[in-house]
């Protein structure tokens, strides 16, 4: 059974295969009447495509964004929007040498098991061009979040051992944009670059963690229970390609406090808003929103694909060796962030939409 | 819009408030002529249920099950299981004092927010007593689980800043439930009972890490894109009151390797099962399981009620002093484990059922 | 995989077999601050409950409904309302002749072709008992559609071959319950209840026809292509016991007619409402309500236990007789119009909800 | 809150206006290793087809279909399978007279209602365009079906007062395409024909019945309650544009009968397999199949776009006349039954998928 929707109401789904004629998606559940900008699609679609510096792979993809359906006169008709993007600078012939093939913590094998048949050109369906879908349906969430006042910021906190130890509240987050490393500290920014062009050198990868922010959300988003906001935000993290941990708020450090100092007093601000003074929860309550920012950490491994040989088997069983050859990052970070800025929308909009149901 | 029910097949719905007048659950979609073992459901309530050990809130509840339809003669009958378990020991006047004041990091704030109105008798449907409910039927999953040769163990691998710090593989797994804290290590566990009764002492909670293992796996269970089974894990393990933080395999550790040395070498063993020499990708590769064990481990919060004043307002806007007189636990993760037990549970029996449509 | 829920978002699941433990059901999505009456609830299972007349079976339920949650001061609070009704009448020894026997026209074969196991006490899951969790769950239904001034009617419009052929403007639609057989014509209502009594002298069952009327409507109500009002309707109505047929507005007989017949002519009326002349289109057009009043009719097939010996198999294949001894009705209209008040009332209060998305 | 989506497992999406760029759909949930051939679904698409003759409208749409996704080698790779069909000769200026007008029992008027904003070149996404996606869908679905023996036929059995009047069993199937109506009987076929053609003359339109069959179902497809075949076929056979009614089995004439006459005696045939006598159940018992064919009837009205001028009004409530000047069907049945097949084909192979969950 397909995992390959996302939403309750606020709906995407994504197709497509890497080396396929096209990856596309249908979101359904767009509010009639909401304004679609298309060139702020592309705009994060640009920001996600490879190519774009020294740091990610050299793919070129031209990854123009075209609108099927669901809008008319440059609004949203409260039918499904389609979108396609028709995949231009596809190598297969990059990829025949795992055809057969199980390339090391990729998701060959595991495709092979479930399926007995798999797109191996690219990593087919498992591979991160699969995201580009994601963003273009972010895009227009974030022009349903603009409505509400809601921003989502998400950035790259640390590159393999060496992070961003800055609080919070120091950051500047308009300058995420102005490095290739997307970190909003320029210092932090440029030690990063170096490490991983140096790990690029050495035919390695290297992990490394995203922050999240996200500020204006109402009070009460969010649903008791098995959709708490940090849940569905935690399965949309944890769907992205490479991440391997999630958390929110105070997170694991958390883990070591006392009550009394985790616990997040309450107050009533000088414009009668109810407040807290330290936000270990996050933003976050019994599931649901309490007025304060939201924030998290994503951990993502270092890329499987390296430039080196590594043992593994072949769908006969056999000992095979295989070494990466096709156009690929040093780290994923610096390309995630627009895709966990993506998801972090894409939840934002399913919640505030499933909000007005909420009372009678 | 709800979020009272979890799985796409094997689908659990939860209903009940810690104070009203039961609690319980409908699991639809248990497949036909599974043998149901009524004891062995109470006996997972019965890990769960407090005033077990001093460790825990000394509220008393029977916690007993019964079985309202969905079994005849034994065993599943393919048609909904209702479970419910009637509150007993409910004091809901240890919670007037509460009535229209929000104690500090619990949900009171944002129910209220959300829906203009709520139970506020212990928290109500904020309240953990609801996850009585997902042991029961986790114990459901755990018999159908065992068919398949598949099981689910969780531990508490730290307590506040003491930690379990040897090895997984050197873990006696068998010994979990040997001491109240649920850590397999004895001496661990005899040194964080006595942290735990501590922090009680000063009327503070202190938080920790629940650490789990799912083994038996088949290759090829999850599904791509939204709902990795990491992805739908991870939302199991963050729906759990006060869990804050979720990763699987190498985590967030993992984030500090190169690919070179995070990359889990295939090789075939003796009886010619595909395996990986190492296992940072937790099981679990491409969102699907590799056949090997999947690890993941939890962060728990501290105890938001502690017996101290603390500065709130109340539903009015006004200044208030909370201060915490129900029972509680100073500590969460030894009860949370038998919840994680479940919930991974849960999260498996869907995927097994999902996978019975992977193939034409 | 399983189908006992109904709706998106007022969404019900129901659980219980006819002569297990309890049946009984939960809603999941009422809104928050809903005044929920349990009287009302009750009469409406007293409308449905067997034993009230001589036209239906004379097995004695007292059908009393008991609320588990999701009430709070006589208030919905947004979270699962859970309901159950204990059965307390429940003649197992009547069914144990047909415990390996497949009685004609009934579920009994097609479920243990289904599932291998069935609970064939009174049909157990496949029973019209099942339906009064239905008739518990509509009745919440109809208080959210009170709020919006929304009312539904059904009503016994022809039993065999017997029909009442008066427009639909000259009915009195507050005399329903002024007769056993739920005709709101009480000359017709008599002919009926003397034709059902006949046909239950010989020992057999007859079928009929139930009408509906939604009235007070919106417009804009229902969902495009797959969700049309009227489909998700006839689901509703189709998946009711003994069902055979759905049609609304002109239905069947409009295939006879010509478009310039049947098109429904604008105009505003007094009050600046758009208004149709004639009502051919049941109130919907495309799928969604016009702001005219719905109409619809149900076919009923006759009851399949009749008190005389039938040809059919048992488990083992062999040739065998059945004969029915179970307390039936010889007509099963008059009781299921509470039922089509129930499904009709659940449609509305869902796409109500539903509605609230549909605008940015 | 969107219904754009069909089935639980082998999941359609459509997307898509009348004259915006393209249509198509995505399909998910088609197991993997299913060979597709392509050729058959543009012979799906052929059929539906807009000018195939005289009968139907002369709007000239290639119906090129392009596959996007999801197939690899000719087969199914489990991912989804998206198909797009681009509009061609999409005539928009033809509707620029009723861009504020309401056509009388078009979905123009609630539209407009329910989202404030409306694609009305050809009535959008209300418009009969769509269901190129489905009849795409579906002929993917049939190859499914092949599989296991199944074969969904459906035909015109009548066109306005005129009906073909033998009995099922002396049909012969294989003529259906053998006339432009689409009815097995070339002497009634003629008639229609005839009577279609000089309804067409009077500028006006004629309503119709489609009549279907499904053929080599295993028993126990379906699911009790809510989903019960004949319910989710009843919706899906609804859900196409202009059908005004359903029935199965002995349908609305069954509501006469006597359970004496109506009850389908069981017996064992001379293959030891179980089946009924006769077959008032049409294939369905308790909402599971019953292993014998499954029929229906669909009751279609007359298109609603005449020659004609008609009484209106226009967005501002103002008195209006519309007239029809759009390339128009004079009966929609023919065309309807690639349709109708379809969304029998679609709701089968959802049913296949869901039955390997029944037993444990």
């Amino acid at each position: 059974m397909s995992g390959n929707s996302f939403g309750k109401i606020f709906k995407l789904t994504t197709f497509g295969e890497s080396h396929g004629k096209a990856i596309g998606c249908i979101i359904d559940g767009v509010p009639a009447g909401l304004a679609i900008n298309i060139d702020d699609i592309q705009l994060e679609l640009d920001r996600r495509r490879p190519g774009q510096s020294k740091l990610v792979t050299q793919r070129k993809e031209g990854d123009k964004v075209e609108l099927l359906s669901g809008i008319f006169d440059g609004k949203s008709t409260g039918t499904p929007i389609s979108m396609v993007i028709y995949n231009q600078d596809a190598k297969s012939k990059d990829y025949s040498h795992i055809a057969d093939k199980f390339r090391p913590s990729h998701a060959d094998f595991t495709y092979q098991e479930k399926y007995g048949i798999r797109d191996y050109r690219g990593g087919g369906r498992s591979s991160a061009r699969e995201t580009a879908a994601r963003v273009a349906a972010g895009a227009i969430a974030k022009q349903f979040l603009k409505q509400s006042g809601i921003q989502v910021f998400s950035w790259v906190s640390a590159v393999g051992t060496m992070s961003l130890d800055k609080p919070l509240e120091s950051l500047d987050l308009t300058r995420i944009e102005s490095n290739p490393v997307r970190c909003p500290d320029p210092e932090t920014a440029a030690a990063m670059e170096n490490y991983i062009l140096q790990t690029k050198k050495q035919g390695d990868t290297i992990g490394g963690r995203v922050s999240g922010l996200i500020t204006g959300l109402p009070s009460g988003l969010g649903a008791p229970v098995f959709d708490k906001l940090h849940a569905i935000l935690g399965q949309a993290m944890l769907s992205i390609n490479a991440c391997k941990g999630f958390e929110y708020g105070s997170g694991f450090a958390g883990t070591k406090m006392k009550g009394s100092d985790h616990n997040d007093a309450f107050y009533k601000d000088e414009n009668d808003q109810v407040k807290t003074r330290s936000n270990f929860s996050g933003g976050i309550q019994g599931g649901l929103s309490n007025g304060m920012d939201v924030n998290f950490n994503l951990a993502f491994k270092p890329v499987a694909t390296i430039v080196q040989d590594q043992e593994s088997v072949d769908e006969s069983g056999n000992t095979a060796t295989v070494s990466g050859k096709g156009r690929h990052d040093p780290c994923v970070v610096p390309r995630a962030v627009p895709i966990v800025d993506a998801m972090a929308a894409l939840v934002i909009a399913d919640f505030l939409l499933r909000k007005r149901m909420d009372q009678a």
